[in-house]
């Protein structure tokens, strides 16, 4: 259309009308490939529950066409299985159920993500969160069972807490770990309530509420059992 | 009517009869005044909130015919200056809005009561929670300000905390410090969630979900904001 | 270190500076160490649901080798089949599931725990919180089936119910049963809401509601089917 | 219409053409004003919160053109005042606001409808309860404090309970009253939750789940505070 | 005891003593058996839910021995079969799975009872209302399928709704019927919320809090589903 | 009846005597059936979920009578092959559910419906809606996979959305996607929330709150996953 | 910009660059001014609840220079007494304390919209939505106080209900208006809940439930009291 | 007592007995200390509501005595009117009634913060999250009323949001501002609910619910109205 202008065949006043009515998708897919150099080392990723097995397949295969990490949330033993077949580098994750496909493995944070969970039982979402912060990119470790019901389990771990860049804190029940978490360092705390009690605990809504109440003032929170939002958070928090 | 019996005017069955018939009150009142020396030391108490100031006066005149304590909860300045023209004795609590009469001092409970507050806007509940452990002849201590966002102000009290018999702990917002604390002891511990907070604390119910859901086992809770209610069962355990 | 500080090898300063970092763990495990000899006759607990059996029986494996009471809460008869092979003690409790091994049979308690029950349908909580008890060196005692829709049969145990030094009160529905019971008598009362009822009992939530609602102040209440933590709860205060 | 088709200027088809069309409202009206008789001594009744004070003067004058009763729920003394003027025979319920003129005082309710209520708190309700059952022509008793809390205080009125046709129960906190009521008598019993309570009572809802849950069969609940809807459906029970 | 008072073995004084302390099951047990008469009629029911089938079985093999209807509540074809061999009288109410024993086939009920349900989803929960009436002595009819978003079906049924003396009304969704049904009639209404909906019914909540907030005064509210309550009270109501 | 009135046979008195009380259902289903032209095009509906494939096959074979499009929602591939053996030309929309039967191929609505979702977990519900569009003789238009956090990928779509008379849009998790929309245009758009989504997603409460607080004014809620609703009222008011 | 490129001093290339890159809101501001005409009619809207006098008068003002109608709401008289020395035309509506200026008073919807309140309180948001309706450019008409306790108000309405295009209905309480008015017509309803109602209506909750949960299909609902959403989408339709 | 471990005074063993039991908070406040200079530039903090202002001015008085900023957070008009007496610097933001005394005005956060609102009504607690990033050493910029509702004015803000290295987003009512934002950008995004709102946004809960269920996955959420905690943790942030 700008050569049209150029050449003259499109006065201005028409090219400014129809710019004005040009299809946002345009300008939005142009904006997207603009930005994608940015966001190198972000990951593909499949939330798999609720989609058919050879649903996830084809879609890993149209991915295995770039060369991005894969992750696949929320997956299986089964689904793994079909996944290995297509690229030998998948890793199945068998406690959060996540598949990963690690081929680009260079670190792009800065510092060390740490996830800390409260109970054993949180141990699958503190998994996916691990998953999904190494997928991008980032050195990742883990400190699991140290709830506050034995406030010296996470105490003792202060210099590792304090050698951490950001700190994921994974708990259910009453959730109160990333407040006392919070208080412990200076560094940002992203806190994940998970599904794990029973009775009041109302599927995690005791501990969401908890961790949305805390009186540390470093801490966010994001949804129940939402472990890969909690590591994607961190992982755009490490690069800053 | 056993006179009657005894003296023939009234035949067994016929007392078997009315005896199944005996209005219930009578043996009810019968047993609580016989009951009435085991609860000594156990005060007269009036809930002040919604009361008129001259109804609240009323029913103290009538109570300072016995020698109870006298413990009204939920009252304010101007009731106070009403209450110490009954009796000189009587004290305000300002912050809790607390009336007592002490005119029993002996004391019954046989250990510490402990009463630790998460925040200072928690202290007004841990007050009313202390007056009614006192007016019930117990010797009680507090720890105000030791939220779980600071731990090492909590950690600090361990030495106070291990000398109680029973430990109250009074805690709005998350409501996470009686975890911590039922964690360090092996003593009881009687969890007070407050409405304090704001947003999706729910005028307490978050912090009343987390001390639910704690995952210490020597806790158990009462409703928001009874300071009361966990005074007086502290005071009852404290005798056993 | 301290010997280092006396040879001299190490100033005073320094080791100020270390002391200043010393890893809490150390503190922390010295102390659990130390008060070990007070928790005497606290049985090592395991939470089965959600657990793979081999797992269950490993942690069962690693127990065994110290003297603690076990007891293992809301398993199966398929795990008790293993159990009982690691341990010929082992029993099987088939309405709550719990399992026990009884190896330390003192009792530590000082007076009777009550377990009452409203409803048939409670008993399997009843239960949990009565193995929990009696694991924890207690004599027990239980009423079933009392509920306030018949207000005689609660009434009718009421020499049983001044028998106790503690009760614990299961129940579900409207889960009144608590505040009768802690009218009754002058002991704490410890009170389970369960999650039978259907329709507006929203799983429970109802009787909880109840009994933090409760108009009896000798009342203390734990999360919704919770009997573990009311028989914890009950032990440690009948160890006071 | 009808003499139209008798005298032929209206043909039987467009006649029930039109019949077919004719406006509800006529036969609506004619139904209402059939039913009438079987209606008598049903009070006009007004809910007179939110309505401005001349808003209500001008109902009540219209409705003292016929011979019904009237009540006038949730109003208060200026109220009060200004009805006072219109017709002598009002009266005013201090505790619940209700004003009521009783023009008519027959007794239509074949039996005695007796009020209960679990605490002082809970007596403006009942109170509402009582006078929309007098104004409708009922003998009405009451029973007030109550409460399960001490359970002799319920106990001990079994006769005066047994002597009533229809029970009305009136219950804050936990409400649990109902239950112990129901399970009582053998006569209907309408509960009525009252938002009487703090903190987990949530203005009224522990008191409702607690009485839709009630373990007794003879039970139904009305919203809560709605001691007119009680005290209006116990006269229509007694009227059968 | 009272012959030994009579025979002056024991003092009036002891006796009174003893009186005071005599276990309530006594007089309470006494008092039920001399309620029975009172009762006649009365079903014995079993909630089946969640009860082993031999248990079912061998509690209606105890009641057999008395003339009582049984009434039997969610059951099953299977527990049918089982029944079916202890008495050939045994009959099954399919949708609603209730099992019924009719040997006392006396019409105790007044009036007609008359169960409405609005949607044919509701019908299992209006059927268990209606057998249970049935099962009390009560004539009963029923109207299905009318529910508010066709008033004319309802508006049809206006005679029906008339020779009723108790109309229960069972609906799920918006529960809007009751409301309808309410203001047709002047005789008492029960309200039976169904689970019956998806999405924003919240498993029957939305039924229930709209029959709670009816604008029609000759209602009240059962729990959720609980179509045996609503035929329960209808039967106690009709016996008045 | 009028014919009477025309030959005497019946009093004008005693007919207007007789209409009112004419059961309503006469009145009722003649206003129906001299509707019926108006409602050309409505499909008979049945929601299979919860029905035997019996009943619905028997119901459908009713149905097949008359001329209307007949609509079964909530069915799967094992009741399709029954109804196809009733009519071939039955369609199975298997992410839905939806079996419709078109006989009736009239497009009725005077513009184009489209339906938007927000992610690819939405489109069952998106189907449904645009079957019963269809089923109701509308163009309809679909967008998929549009979600708010790609805010690019609506933008692209606005010609799509500006050439719509009615636009339903379909979101879970957060229920952003209306907003956006009502915001790009002028017409009504009929929000419909979805389950999709978990945690705090409460079932798709999240999603529903979002709707009915949406900022933009010309959009209208219904029920969660309720596509059916908003096909049917999208061509309801596509037909004015 | 194009200018350049026509005059060479701009290569293309660098044109679609800056293109790419030009800040929406030029795009968006066109578009806007663009797509006004059609949006004619649209009033200029406030919500003044919150905002202080003088800053509703200060846009006010602003609005004035264009010639759009303009309406606010949740104003009050002190407010309007403002506006009205802005613009003459300035009327209050006392009820639902809207205050609206019509300077363009041109019919733009094709058909009537009617605005049916079940109670006499629903009446302020009805208001609200009537206004709004007018000052959009409608024919409105309004039925008060026809709720479905006494089903033949509404039916007696029906005339009038089919004469309308669109037909808003508010109800509080149990919100079971709309179900009966959606099962009447056949034209769109748009339901309003109103936070009217106490106890178990929970702010408009119940209400609210209900309308989404209607049985009729021609339903949507807007948020608890929104008068002015519903007015604003009813106009939309009636734009159609 | 390390000088007189080194004089011999103190044996190594009675020393580490003393060092086990030595008190946490000598330790806890020693490291504290230690940490310090790490915290530099994070400010002492007061929240006002519900202290009496000569509290507030007395904490104040003390904090003054240091070097750290002072933020007073909910504060009013009255209590800036005394803060200002104690220093000339304090400011007054008056929407969110935040008080500030900036003494250290050291640049420390790497990037720039950007706050963006919903709408008017969240400035409030907008402003307060600038103030507190500001009083923490921030560079911070704001944008406010781009909702999503005319999505054409966040789109054009798309430069501005490139900008900044962290995102603060604060909406009410349906909270959907923060996914959109959130996939506009690859920096972190703090998601502050807002109160604003009316009906089913219960207090902000509609917005909470939104966020926590973004469908964008570098966000994460906040307390309700908490602009203090966000602008706090992004602080956190963007020191790292």
């Amino acid at each position: 259309m700008l050569k049209q202008v150029k050449g003259g065949k499109l006065s201005v006043e028409d090219a400014v009308d129809r710019l004005r009515n040009l299809p946002y998708e345009d300008i939005g897919f142009a904006r997207i490939d603009h930005h994608r150099p940015l966001r190198q080392g972000f990951p593909e990723v499949i939330f798999a529950r609720g989609k058919a097995p050879e649903h996830v397949e084809g879609i890993v295969r149209g991915m295995l066409r770039n060369r991005h990490n894969i992750l696949i949330t929320r997956g299986n033993e089964e689904l793994y299985e079909r996944i290995k077949t297509l690229d030998k580098r998948a890793q199945f994750h068998a406690l959060s159920g996540a598949i990963s496909i690690c081929r680009d493995r260079k670190i792009r944070g800065k510092g060390k993500i740490l996830v800390v969970s409260a109970g054993t039982s949180d141990i699958p979402v503190a998994e996916e969160a691990q998953v999904t912060a190494e997928v991008m990119g980032n050195r990742v470790d883990s400190i699991y069972d140290v709830g506050v019901a034995n406030i010296h389990r996470i105490l003792s771990e202060s210099q590792q807490l304090r050698s951490a860049r950001i700190i994921i804190v994974v708990a259910g029940m009453e959730g109160a770990l990333p407040s006392v978490v919070g208080g412990m360092v200076s560094v940002p705390v992203i806190a994940v309530p998970t599904s794990i009690g029973y009775g009041a605990s109302f599927h995690g809504l005791a501990a969401l509420l908890g961790m949305l109440n805390s009186c540390a003032s470093n801490i966010a929170t994001v949804n129940i059992d939402n472990g890969f939002g909690a590591g994607y958070l961190a992982s755009v928090i490490n690069r800053l």
